[in-house]
């Protein structure tokens, strides 16, 4: 049973309510998991249990990684600065074939004490052995979507896809109704993904209903095979699958045309901008300030270890702000507050989790993070927005709060044996090193 | 008089000779202010002095920051997001117009802590009231080359411009023989320098074999100004009045033809990359894998904090390497190991060092700073250079020496007193809340 109460105070509260609304000097009232109250000024003496001061410090909604693979932490750093396909078939294809649920649980571990270090408190996973991802995401405390990924391929977890279908159903009764935990169906991609792998996949979602979530038009390669192979760009592919629809979350979408765009924001089709990945990957620039003046929910992802190198959604907003002004030569394109709003409020919503988390208002749940301004690069403090995206970095986050629960309290994480996870992660990487040897 | 002695052990020794060799195990032995071994294996137990266990974390060269404007931290987050002209003339100029010496001390000491703490051992400064910078970093320890800015219009600090190379001149002189400090000539830029301005600072910088530095070729609008007032590109204008050699620092060099970079090269002008700056200013992409192909040095600068709003290379070096990458949709270029060069040793060559800083080699200077590697963001570790390119944060420096002397320990600060600097800068702030209003 976590804390029943918990109270934040002294804290600037940057709610990303719909308002904006930023309390210069309030707190934060958390009862039994959820938010019980957002105030200005000073909490009641009266209120009980755990009193955390925020030395003056931000209060502000958990970050949401909109997409990540949390198991690759294991292979960051194995390989980089490399063309694409030989990354892929001399590291990364050896040593997923070689990896087992062991292996995935201590990545995803690895990831969560990651992510909670950095103030993320949502992920949503696309991975092999995802079970296993659920399980760590449980264990270490933190929310999650996640999901096992399908592709045509048999895969070194569930072998072929029927078995796929089998574990992708069974992983979301399993999980349904947990109070950290949730399942979207995962297909990989529409190029490495058969129509009917696709429309069943749908029909999964569906049932259930639960998110499709799927990568889209990363690479301009992939955008040009999907053309060859069935006579249409990726998303008037999907269009005719009958798979564009407000159900979909599409990872990157980098690669759209005008039409395109218009089509997936009537469609209410979400996405997962992931620009330090695309960057790295040398993928493309996605067309970020088209898609959100055309209304297209989009949140912010880190993508795997393997292609960013880190899940560091501070890092994600710096890059986000710059990267589209230089790329237009417009210093007033992806301003701090709207980038703000992507890497919490909006992110809640392309994982249709706006209901409960992503705001700090009465009634969601608590998932929030104090970051320390008491620092040199936090000081003087003009703008809390400013700061938040053009200075902060993940290790001014102090405390971190997922569902009412302190999971980390001045940077000491309190679910994770840090040093011991360290060990495990360094013993799996000797397998690594010997997997692609 | 700093320590005598101080042994570094039980590290990976990054130490960025011409080699690029790494000792997996070794260690760094420092007396009076200069590297007196870097070697495999453990030290002798006779080394006497102190003894700082790295606890097998990484220690490189100290990074090298080569264009910045310290007190400009005290801007941070003043205004952001805005057409260039707007921001300057609302909020930039005003402030400075009514800023003083004092000002500046604080500021350039806040910007001393941030680098410190962010594994910044020397930094090139262009700012006004220089003398106040020279000594924020000699107080603080750490080493920077200054220089007075020098432009057409009158100075909040010198005056007439006859009085800001009156100015300089003393400048020089003051701090001839400093350990830490030296002095470069730094007329602005060729917009906001007459040609007579800009070739009496070259007669200076000349005279005193200083370095001369300057912006050039930030913008395409400045571009543009000067071939209508000139009739020539930026670079062809210097070229005209004997500018164009190798006692020139360029900051920023963005928008450059390739003949301008061959000519560059052939002169053996040095380039301050200010990548961040570049994007956030919305200034573009500079070419700088052109410019490396064509021989010329480049070092990496966080720019000023109004425009960045860090002064952190761990995060340009991972905004280099990237966004080189996706501009031209290939992978490979910028690689970690190259970026990691222009962090230490090319850094040094473009302020003309590298025979005392830059790399752990014997008989240099000890600059030089820990990485924790213990964090789950750097566990495992394949590869060091990926690690410090790609996943490391500032805020893994762990302790930082500049010239022999340990600055931050455990980072905690050892030459400053942070609470009362941030205090006074808080007080700056609300001094420049009221001149802004």
């Amino acid at each position: 049973m976590p804390e029943q109460e918990l109270v934040i105070y002294n804290a600037t509260v940057v709610t990303m309510d719909a308002d904006s609304t930023i309390l210069p000097r309030g707190y934060v009232m958390v009862r039994d998991g959820g938010i019980a109250a957002v105030e200005a000024g000073d909490p009641p003496a009266t209120a009980g249990g755990e009193r955390l001061d925020a030395e003056g410090g931000l209060v502000l909604p958990g970050l949401i990684n909109t997409h990540t693979h949390a198991a690759m932490t294991l292979f960051r750093g194995l390989a980089d600065d490399l063309p694409l396909m030989q990354w892929l078939e001399s590291y990364i294809f050896p040593a997923e074939a070689r990896m087992d649920a062991a292996f995935v649980h201590t990545g995803a571990r690895l990831a969560c004490a990651e992510m909670i270090r950095a103030g993320i408190t949502c992920f949503c996973d696309m991975y092999l052995f995802a079970h296993e991802v659920a399980r760590a995401a449980r264990d270490c405390g933190v929310r999650a979507v996640v999901g096992e990924v399908l592709y045509d391929f048999p895969s070194p977890n569930y072998g072929p896809i029927e078995a796929g279908f089998a574990y992708t159903r069974e992983l979301i009764e399993t999980w349904r109704g947990d109070p950290l935990v949730s399942v979207a169906v995962q297909p990989h991609a529409p190029y490495t993904c058969r129509p009917e792998l696709l429309r069943e996949a749908d029909r999964i979602a569906r049932h259930y209903d639960v998110p499709l979530v799927m990568h889209l038009a990363e690479t301009d390669g992939e955008t040009r095979q999907i053309q060859e192979r069935y006579g249409l760009r990726p998303v008037a592919h999907l269009d005719r699958l009958g798979l564009l629809h407000a159900n979909l979350i599409a990872d990157h979408a980098v690669w759209l045309t005008a039409d395109e765009i218009a089509l997936m924001a009537q469609r209410g089709v979400r996405v997962a901008h992931c620009v330090e990945s695309n960057m790295k990957l040398a993928s493309g620039v996605a067309q970020l300030p088209e898609l959100l003046a055309a209304g297209v929910t989009v949140g912010l992802g880190t993508d795997g270890c393997a292609s960013n190198n880190d899940l560091d959604l501070f890092g994600e907003m710096d890059t986000v702000a710059k990267l589209h002004k230089v790329q237009r030569l417009d210093p007033t394109v992806m301003d701090a507050a709207t980038v703000l709003r992507l890497a919490t409020i909006e992110g809640a919503r392309v994982l249709g989790l706006a209901h409960r988390i992503g705001s700090l208002e009465t009634g969601k749940r608590a998932d929030l993070i104090v970051v320390d301004t008491r620092q040199p690069h936090l000081t003087p403090l003009y703008n809390p927005v400013s700061h938040l995206v053009y200075a902060a970095r993940s290790a001014d986050v102090r405390h971190t709060v997922i569902d009412g629960r302190l999971v980390m309290r001045d940077r000491r994480l309190l679910t994770i044996d840090l040093a011991s996870l360290l060990d495990q992660a360094r013993a799996k990487a000797a397998l690594v090193t010997s997997w692609v040897a």
